[in-house]
């Protein structure tokens, strides 16, 4: 019923995160109805990042330069890395701005089920920049799903060769979190890392 | 933090229905992580819409082609006017395959709040059509809201000089649904429009 144009469109909207085919039509009007304001722009976008964004050789990171930004800014400590599952998360922890170290991007999880083995990730990247003698720590900044655990317990056991301190995220309620609702792993992490007050 | 390529990426698809600062991220990111699947194909297919689609200056619909598909098909009744407030609306009555007549998009509602009138409404554009000696039926497929039963009944005024048979949607259950979560207004249009069994 539509033109095959309008068709296409609603088509790739609809393999966004987050839209169904339902919001992909939606979207596809929106953009329809406002040619000039956002449908060119995000076309031009779309094209230029497309063009211009590359992933860091470095630490995996996205960004238009290689090495990227991060790995690139003589002001961040190169002693500390802090390793991420995907540079979603790095985008997180940028945001905070309360890390001033260096990143590396695993590029996901182990998993068995889905056939994710040690040599799909970039872990021997890690262990690469883990040996240089600036770097005396790792953080791993990975999720608290069994997954995200039971990569950063193989990471762990992999980086004993290299002379770094290895360390993890703490476990606690979440800032602005009511105790109601945690689950109960959360609750016992929190009260066994209590702190005096 | 992020290179400004990617900041204008995330800031533009922001502004599509439904996603948000957050799932705007989320969806950049799925995009640079498949450059060649889909982010290339979106800015292709986002450029092609922006050249080829048209508002059809016949009954508003967008198409590549002005008149549009439904206009131009000779084999769509064209004694029987189908007005709808969007293009939208328009799709959705497309998708059930069930109206064979033409189209006619108003292009919003009236609405005094928010200094909607006729004229910035395609009335002008119907009541032309309607006085046309073919046409012989209106169907008014407005929202069920204030605001499109208001205009409903603007446009039915409107009407009355032309010789058209004027009729609207009909209020009631909606097919699947539970009567036990269904409002008072609509249970009683639907008992009171109930048909023998």
């Amino acid at each position: 019923m539509h033109s095959p144009e309008i068709d296409r469109l609603i088509q790739y909207l609809g393999r966004l995160p987050g839209l169904g085919p339902r919001s992909a039509r939606r979207a596809a009007l929106h953009l329809l109805k406002r040619r000039d304001s956002l449908l060119g722009p995000l076309a031009d976008a779309l094209a230029e990042a497309a063009e211009a964004v590359r992933t860091c050789s470095v630490c995996g990171n996205l960004d238009t330069r290689d090495p990227c930004s991060v790995c690139a800014d003589p002001g961040r400590d190169a002693a500390v890395l802090c390793v991420v599952e995907e540079v979603g998360d790095l985008w997180a922890l940028e945001r905070t701005g309360s890390f001033k170290g260096r990143y590396h991007v695993l590029g996901g999880t182990l998993s068995a089920l889905e056939g994710v083995g040690p040599e799909d990730l970039n872990i021997a990247g890690l262990l690469n920049r883990a040996r240089r003698p600036e770097v005396t720590e790792v953080i791993l900044a990975l999720n608290a799903t069994v997954e995200g655990q039971t990569t950063a317990h193989y990471v762990t056991d992999r980086l004993a060769e290299c002379d770094v301190t290895v360390s993890r995220l703490a476990h606690g309620v979440p800032v602005g979190g009511e105790l109601g609702y945690l689950d109960d792993g959360t609750l016992t992490a929190a009260l066994k890392a209590r702190r005096p007050f």
